[in-house]
């Protein structure tokens, strides 16, 4: 069994790193080791901006965003169009739209997506919400923006019938995404187009 | 130009999170946003931890190494063999070796290598300070640990200059290490081997 190298504050600092993504446990030493080095430059406004992340980060009540405020500044934006609501799996997905600047619409996060296999019904997503935000009469448009996954489109599904009978018109995404796809990797342009070319449901 | 995704607390997690190595900006954005959705069981620890970091680590003043402690624990476990110093580039070959279990002896963090072309000279490594370890009559023995590339072994060849006179036997890691190759990428069972097979110089 390997030794533990540093003391147990760094060993700490380390285990810590590995569980963020993208970083395993080799990285995640040499992260350690870069803090540590650049100790005022890098370590301390890191933890720093977690204290103040930790601290003052909340999930949006309407749309499920996450932001400093409650409701969210993409929610209170009155320069945003109000009628039309992006329906996205994960707040990543909300990013992935926003760097490309695709839509200024506002936004629904489901928090995943159907999976019968994981146990993730229609409850365990914020379909309700979306229901009643569509019911609320300022909404004329949603556009289903999930992943082109089998769940992804099978939760399309539920929510296109959730809203029928509702005075809203359903679209999704044009399929300039790619087939099995997630939104977060693709480049703006494809993004954009898919927005530009959504299709009525 | 992309948008601003987040708030400015967030953006400002991301860009440290991307000056990480082994992250960019993408994964840095992914980090950042598993880090507000386990806001207690993971950001909030992790400020913790490098806040603690950032005020109690500190560098070895005896070996270079970094620990919240100078000298640091490897310096004052009695338990090692204090006639030993395996000189390293970097902290991250030290914490190489040390994983592997290679050896129970201390160290000396050069801090880099000689490079003429980037400016870096004898005087820019903390050379002076291992011969004045080794004059000091305590170490019998220095295993030159640096990396196999051209600048490593030019560095080699000065430290044993540096030492020759001296009482101390000088050996370098045997030629189980790659040519060219990074002593923190190895698999500890041969940098054992390099060890157990040091040659003398
Ligand atoms: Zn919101
Ligand atoms: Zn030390």
């Amino acid at each position: 069994m390997p030794r533990a190298v540093a003391g147990p504050e760094i060993e700490r600092l380390i285990q810590l790193l590995a569980r963020l993504p993208g970083l395993g446990p080799r990285s995640a030493r040499r992260a350690a080791l870069a803090l540590v080095k650049k100790k005022d430059l890098l370590l301390a406004p890191l933890a720093s901006a977690m204290t103040v992340a930790a601290e003052r980060i909340v999930t949006c009540s309407v749309c499920g965003n996450v932001d400093t405020a409650d409701p969210c500044t993409i929610c209170t934006d009155a320069s945003r169009d109000a009628r039309t609501i992006v329906v996205v799996e994960d707040v990543a997905d909300l990013w992935a739209l926003e760097r490309a600047g695709a839509i200024d619409a506002r936004y629904h996060v489901l928090g995943g997506t159907l999976s019968p296999l994981d146990g993730v019904g229609p409850d365990d997503l914020t379909i309700d919400a979306l229901v009643a935000r569509c019911a609320g009469g300022e909404v004329s448009e949603v556009i289903i923006a999930v992943n082109a996954t089998v769940d992804g489109q099978a939760t399309a599904h539920v929510i296109m019938d959730r809203l029928a009978g509702l005075p809203v018109k359903v679209s999704r995404l044009a399929h300039g995404v790619p087939v099995g796809g997630e939104l977060d990797y693709l480049d703006e342009g494809t993004l954009s187009a898919a927005i530009r070319a959504r299709t009525p449901l």
